[in-house]
């Protein structure tokens, strides 16, 4: 490797150091050769603090990360993450969402959308021992399940005790490690900051995963508590949360290069399957997915007229539908361009062989990996009908009603003993979820996606379907498309679950009012409990089957890579990690370079005067001038908007700041391109880059074109 | 200027010298001291003798130029250039387009397509004080125009005296000078070699005018001669022609930054136009073009099924429209997207600025420039109904019609006094396309495209039209697109020009057989013979007019350009031409930048197994065992297929050897870059590049591809 790195940088061809790599914090005393090596000035070990700087800075939205960048709880984060907070307070007169927002006093500042979180993460417990203590090997993958299920649910409950916090148990290498995350909620978070549309989503969703890109994706919030600093409902009394650190914000960003950091909550990543399950997943799994999603959007617009009420309340799922389309369009490109298969392929064999060479490995880890793949086979058997069902939740008539239903059986139990999601602990959001609904519920789009799902179900063999799911839609020998239709008709006709009084008032009832209830859906939710429960449970055995076996294979992994020393982080679960890299381009084909920074004119070039690429005329003016202010960089000549990085992250990761060496906020990650996507399975040095908005394009649009001086002034801006 | 261009180096902003200008030979002494400064190692003066080392070597095909590449006779060109004689020699047996061809000997040596020659430029004399005697300010534009034409053509008859040489007079700077062309004409042309179409032209008219690039488009022809030497048409006794010089073959190439010159004979650009010629072409003319063309292909597509022998004809036509349709687009994008028209309109005020500044420029100049533009105003009154009838030539029965009455015309005059096209030394080329017409004549399409232009043209306001045009067409007050139709169905129905030999047989009629036939053709001919008469005889008029006032607003530029140190070079006349630059890559938008070289690796990444991304297997093969044999170029890691240069070139150019600072063959150029293509009207040295298919690349395709050993063999390779 070391030789290959010298003959290429020989050769004068850009070598990419690999970053891969979600480091968990106290990881990263192992690699502090590495990190110093690619530039870090602070200490290692002073990372590995979740409470020190710049640790305690970082926090997470649900979702999305963000970080505190002053003393008084002003948080900075992607106007991607705002996005909710910003179209709820947008009305018809003030539409901040077209114009931006800008707070000039605290007393200016609006509650954010329902349910926004600050969480500050305190305290990381491994919890391993505790977990799997009781497990034996005799149990069944249900009994497995439900065990850990159990002792996990009571590690939360007994953390949540102070309702401040939020808790909860996470596995690390598909069950080898588990952690206890404990964070302090804070609930009364509220708006402070956000440029116009045209800048913090400019580009839209043709740009969306793009090189090169120029979008102004951030947003300010502002944390609040009580007057005696605990989290507190809102209240006009709250005062500004004071964090124990913020981070300090670099108007000089960085250069071609340079060190970048990324500290943030980064979702889920698939770096260990095995290469049956990357092979199922792409020729199969993702295939069909992608088909299915293009073909409910085009049920939403076949059923909706353009620019109506109905199809406005849907562009929000047609805009998440066709994301993850072309989502799994780059990924499957990467793949079948790529080489992502063989080099699966070929560590599968390699990791075998390398098993197979030792009677101790042979012993230990042999028939795990052999297990894992029966497993596999099992999981993937039936994937059409559990990938077709598994978007029944765009009905929203057949998800509330499943739900409502649920609930009401959950009720029965003593809380600690329901299912998550059904707890009281969840009442809140339940409750939200159900009154969104109304937000884009229009029968005839929601009953065309149902029969688009449904009358691919009734295609599948008869073998994979369920009896009672077939004899409630009345698919026998005698099925045909128009009677599925009539049926599906009659029960849009007659439900009553539309209105949201209605629909909130099932929250209340019993197992028994459903038993007796004559709506269509609640039958339906009723009559195919059983069959769904059966799926479900059938689910988690497999689940608690794999959760005995994946960990062994994941320590044979870790053995395998030690020897080989390649790198051994945990798969993204939504917990605190750390990434580091440089600032580098990338040639996204043969002849081309994608160069790390794009450039204000690059605004002027792109602009067609109509979304998703219409500047403020405020942007076009200034920049025709060359008015950069303090902000101009002097290797290109202009003001940097946005920059590429080597770093590894992915979904979650938005919103985090982007630290230099002193871990000083020097941009925003918002995005990866369009080649990396298949990142999440396969990272590639030669592709693998992420999308930061440059502080310094921040800090020009703040100071020159929004007038946000106040927040300027409120920060530590290092200059 | 020279400030600027400190100041951007000091950045570290890549400058790029400005390498605008196709000098005439005779000019290379004078920018002696920017040719070595760029990095030539010949001397300047040395590239000045036409029948002397560089200059021999090089030799136009008529529309393009090629070179010789050994002592006997073999040519190198661009597989494009060739295209006509491997398409006349493919047969369904034996399909060379598709598969290449390779004569392994000279007897093995094919004809290329009816009329192809090779002209050796053997004298290039300076005939303006001929071309001007007699000249008078009071002659009419008319007489202006017939004057100049006549003696043009005495001169070009006393040089072709010697049928072996083919001469041209040909006008510069508008007619400020005009020069006489003396080339050897070489009738005897044999296709000894060309690649597989999918390395020839591969990426089609996708990849057209685009970069990363991966074409190999090379071919082989060989000039042959009688055995006394001298030019003659084919015979098997005639031997392989011995030019004086040929080109050295080096298979080293070149790298970033390496000097390049191309010599060659580009066709046609408008550097020095006035801003409302840029304006009026770019806003006017070029929109409508552009819509005619595409409105023209479908007039083809909409009647002739797609794969049919009737569409297969005109897939030639379809592909020269949409060329065409796409070069035009290009220009407009980028005339709206850039500067053009500020710079043009700038320097159009400071040149009356400068004129007026002096009074002797005052007088000298002043009113040329002011009578210009009233001239200018005139040229483009009615530049729709030009347009549309510029396009008549689209209708094989149309242009055959008019063309063949106008030889009946013709023929009643001295040879001397006939018009260009007419006289006996056109007669082969007249037959030919009169030939050719059979080729491609389906009745519905040329009728179809007919009644495009015809129902566009009744829509002229009354004033743009013509009456006797009008007559013949029944276009009045009571016109209809149906009758329109119903006409030109009844001509269509009639008409005997489709057939071939009743076709070459109205070339031997007389005047009177026209005027007494029915055919509805040869009587649109007769009938409205005068009408476009009229017309031709007005252009004339307006271009002898044109003649008396551009060369002395040229002369105005010239002294304009020389006050202010800028580039003083003749429009591109189809004349043999040399420009020189360095290769460099360029940055197509904010954030790309196109780098110089493309890799053999990218035919694997635009691989699809379908034309016209479909390279032959032994490629994808050798280049996935990174067999690279002898070519590899470290640098980039692979062997070098495509390559920019900031050269300035056109249309005509295709095919030019591209030379090193020795003057050593280091590929061909074939294209320029999509942004590049407004160049014929104003050259950017950030945008403008040049494409050239890498020397090395040529020669590891006929190495380890086609087996071309012999050839290499024959040439002298340079390694």
């Amino acid at each position: 490797m070391k030789k290959l790195l010298l003959i290429a940088a020989a050769m004068g061809i850009n070598v990419a150091i690999a970053n891969e790599g979600m480091w968990q914090p106290h990881q990263l005393p192992e690699i502090s050769k590495d990190l110093k090596k690619a530039g870090l000035k602070l200490n290692a070990k002073d990372l590995t603090n979740l409470t020190g700087f710049p640790m305690g800075a970082i926090v997470s939205l649900g979702g999305c990360t963000a970080s505190f960048v002053s003393d008084k709880g002003l948080v900075v984060t992607n106007h991607h993450c705002a996005y909710g907070s910003i179209v709820h307070n947008s009305t018809k007169e003030n539409n901040i969402l077209e114009n931006g927002f800008l707070a000039k006093e605290f007393k200016d500042e609006v509650q954010a959308s329902p349910g926004s979180r600050v969480y500050v993460t305190e305290d990381i417990v491994k919890v391993t021992k505790q977990v799997k203590s009781g497990i034996t090997d005799n149990m069944t993958g249900t009994e497995r399940y439900q065990h850990i299920d159990k002792i996990q649910k009571q590690l939360v409950a007994e953390c949540e005790s102070n309702k401040d916090f939020r808790c909860s148990v996470v596995n690390f290498h598909g069950g080898l490690e588990y952690y206890l995350f404990k964070q302090l909620m804070i609930r009364d978070v509220r708006l402070v900051h956000a440029p116009p549309r045209n800048v913090g989503k400019y580009g839209g969703d043709i740009d969306n995963w793009m090189w090169p890109r120029h979008t102004g994706d951030y947003a300010f919030y502002r944390a609040y508590v009580g007057k005696d600093g605990k989290p507190a409902d809102y209240s006009e009394s709250n005062v500004p949360y004071q964090p124990k650190h913020h981070l300090k914000v670099n108007a000089e960003s960085v250069s071609d290069g340079d060190y970048v950091m990324v500290i943030g909550y980064p979702g889920r990543t698939n770096r260990y399957r095995t290469a049956n399950e990357v092979k199922n997943t792409f020729t199969e799994s993702y295939a069909l997915t992608k088909e299915l999603m293009g073909s409910l959007i085009k049920s939403i617009k076949d059923n909706s007229e353009e620019g109506s009420n109905e199809r406005i309340g849907y562009e929000s799922l047609i805009a998440g539908l066709a994301n993850y389309e072309k989502n799994r369009g780059s990924m499957m490109e990467s793949y079948y361009k790529g080489t992502t298969q063989q080099r699966k392929s070929a560590l599968d064999k390699s990791l075998r062989d390398w098993v197979n060479e030792s009677k101790s490995r042979k012993n230990k880890y042999s028939s795990a990996i052999n297990e894992l793949d029966e497993l596999v086979k099992e999981g993937h058997a039936n994937y059409q009908r559990d990938t077709i069902l598994s978007f029944a939740g765009v009905s929203s008539m057949l998800s509330a009603s499943e739900r409502l239903y649920r609930l009401a059986l959950e009720k029965q139990k003593p809380d600690m003993e329901r299912e998550r999601g059904y707890q009281e602990r969840d009442m809140t959001r339940f409750t939200q979820s159900m009154k969104a609904i109304s937000k884009r519920y229009y029968a005839p789009v929601d009953q065309a996606m149902l029969m688009n799902l449904m009358s691919r179900y009734a295609k599948l063999p008869a073998e994979q379907r369920n009896k009672d799911l077939d004899r409630f839609f009345n698919i026998d020998d005698g099925y045909s498309e128009s009677r599925l239709d009539k049926k599906l008709s009659s029960m849009y006709a007659k439900t009553q679950l539309g209105d949201e009084e209605k629909r909130l008032a099932w929250m209340e009832k019993t197992v028994a009012d459903f038993e007796k209830s004559e709506d269509p859906f609640i039958q339906y939710a009723v009559k195919t409990y059983k069959a769904r429960k059966a799926l479900e449970d059938a689910e988690k055995d497999l689940s608690g089957k794999l959760n005995a076996v994946r960990p062994k294979y994941m320590e044979a992994i870790i053995a395998y890579n030690k020897a080989k020393g390649l790198p051994i982080y945990a798969d993204a679960n939504s917990t605190l990690r750390v990434t580091f890299g440089n600032v580098k381009g990338y040639s996204p084909k043969d002849g081309m370079y994608a160069v790390p920074f794009t450039r204000l004119e690059g605004l002027l070039e792109k602009e067609t005067g109509e979304w998703p690429f219409k500047s403020p005329q405020k942007i076009l003016d200034l920049v025709k001038k060359k008015q950069y202010g303090d902000y101009y960089k002097k290797e290109i000549d202009s003001v940097p908007v946005n920059y590429l990085s080597t770093l590894d992250i992915t979904g979650g990761n938005s919103g985090s700041p982007t630290l230099n060496n002193k871990a000083e906020l020097v941009g925003l990650v918002f995005d990866g391109v369009y080649e990396s996507i298949i990142g999440d399975w396969d990272y590639d040095p030669q592709l693998n880059r992420a999308i930061h908005v440059d502080s310094r394009y921040m800090l020009w649009m703040m100071e020159y074109v929004d007038g946000a001086t106040n927040l300027i002034e409120e920060m530590d801006i290092v200059r």
